[in-house]
């Protein structure tokens, strides 16, 4: 098992990463490395985390580096030898099992679609991240990978979706259901009604369309939708997080005696905030690339890292890609057999 | 003034509805009021709050109920005596200015769209809901009123939710952003790409893409998107807000010293549950319409009842709707105009 780990992606690279690949070095004695960066700036952090020379870890030069705030396209085309780029290069050769980058998710997803194409019979990628439910959590896919999506991408976003939960959460048949703006099946947008009428049909845990506030009481464990729904439903439940966070320390300030009662449960409050962190999980699959890529977030700290890295192994040694690839084909969920259904029912 | 408030909207009818419209009465006594709904069963609550044989209040009857759980198309084509449909006739009809339910969103905008039409020049109406930021609120437009939008519709949402702010939030210039997905103007969806072009030619104070995180630090007063994305982020936020009171919960309960540090700061948490709660402003007005409509919660309490009528009679005396309609003309932005635009540009 080989794991190329992009040591500039994220917004403390390299050192964050350096510190969560120490980590996973030590945690996983049968996974091998391949650090990808300018090979110039590496070795202090190396030297640091105790890692120099270490025989399970290979380096290989990367020159330039996608700033968070650059355009995907532009990285990808402007920057041949970015980390990223080099990331996805070694994966399309096989010369690594599966990237790992907590770096540019759009840079990320036009690296690996042009690089390493998707898997046979799926159409587009989809990012698929996992948000806290009441109980447990559960899967927004895609989570903003593709902005626009058509009945196609969503139904092979369930069945990926499901496969991912399966690894995830440990459980034989996840729930499924389509995020749209209703209950009942006549409501929702056009792409939804008709994506609706797939997924049915899906040997998939197919529990309808969901809510996005039903999705936090735990309606599903999969929640489909296309890219730009998936995304704002994303930065909107981070944005919303920290702005409570805010809220809650304005009005536990106000006076002397809620001061107090703050500190008494002060462990309480850091408990609530590590609800929405995701460092256990350390990042999102890109599903349905042919090659398995976590993104982690920008923000990684080195126990995400070290734990996207285990998910990157994990999902390698599930099978994932081989389940997916499986399963539409059996189930006759290819780009072109869904296709050809659609305008037979036309 | 004179103001139709739907007596058997939401999910505490008639009684919630009617201990508000009481509040009403006694605050605001240069408005008029009918309530409608089923008149056998009003004149317990009236006596309860004291409205019998009010001067101000005039019963109107409406037999039947839409019941929340209903498809909308349903409620209207099946229900012609429902109290959203005598509300919306009475509106169409210029017998009030305005109305008031805190009742079904789909079946009210169903039967307004279909009754009172849009006004001269607006191609769709939008649900204009206020969301609290860190620092004040924003107002998401559309909130949940058409799934399915074009360019020309968020074009003309902008120029409604801009004039909806200058009252609300008494400013005269508001910031207007789009909702995307990306703060670039390259990233977004075909639908934001489009309707990125018409905004930046805006007489509006346009400050381009804002993500569903930044939108909650205050990136801008009037977020503009399409119905079912700003529905996901809506009913996101509170499924999200209700979760993070159950965690906190969770997290303050599970000690004696926590449990004690929470009692000191009970009231902190009471304040912070305040925050997503609407009630001061009590509905959010479905814009476009040819008349004043505001659509409370569904779990409206009297103080919202109160405030959403207040909102409808503010709204008909800042002259909204007269202002909305000189803005599309005067600066052609009438759906003909924008639609002969586009194809121009094309």
């Amino acid at each position: 098992m080989k794991i190329a780990v992009d040591a500039m992606g994220g917004d403390y690279a390299p050192g964050v990463v350096i510190e969560g690949l120490a980590e996973a070095v030590a945690d996983f004695p049968h996974y091998n490395f391949v650090l990808v960066g300018p090979v110039a700036k590496l070795p202090f952090y190396l030297e640091k985390y105790g890692l120099t020379g270490h025989p399970r870890i290979e380096l290989v030069n990367a020159d330039t580096v996608c700033e968070m705030s650059e355009p995907s396209a532009i990285s990808l085309r402007g920057k041949r030898n970015s980390s990223i780029t080099v990331c996805a290069r070694l994966l399309k050769e096989k010369a690594v099992d599966a990237m790992v980058t907590p770096g540019h998710t759009g840079a990320t997803v036009a690296a690996t679609k042009v690089l390493v194409r998707t898997l046979p019979g799926v159409d587009r990628p989809a990012l698929a991240a996992s948000l806290p439910a009441q109980q447990g959590r559960f899967i927004l896919i895609d989570a903003g990978a593709n902005p626009d999506c058509t009945a196609v991408n969503l139904t092979q976003f369930a069945i990926m979706g499901e496969i991912y939960a399966q690894y995830l959460f440990k459980m034989a048949s996840p729930a499924v259901g389509l995020l749209s703006v209703g209950g009942e099946d006549i409501k929702g947008s056009a792409l939804t009604k008709e994506a609706f009428k797939l997924l049915e049909q899906q040997p998939v845990n197919f529990v309808g369309n969901v809510e996005a506030d039903a999705i936090f009481e735990g309606a599903a464990q999969v929640l489909i939708c296309d890219g730009f729904a998936g995304n704002v439903l994303l930065k909107g439940a981070e944005g919303l997080a920290k702005s409570t966070m805010f809220w809650l320390k304005r009005v536990l300030t106000k006076n002397a005696i809620r001061v107090a009662g703050a500190m008494l449960a002060k462990n309480a409050f850091r408990e609530l905030a590590a609800f929405g962190d995701a460092a256990d999980i350390g990042g999102a699959p890109l599903l349905g690339i042919n090659g398995i890529c976590i993104i982690g977030h920008g923000s990684s700290n080195p126990k995400a890292v070290r734990n996207a890295i285990r998910v990157a192994g994990e999902c390698v040694e599930f099978g994932l890609n081989d389940r997916i690839v499986a399963k539409l084909h059996e189930t006759g969920n290819t780009t072109a057999e869904l296709e050809q259904k659609i305008a037979r029912e036309k």
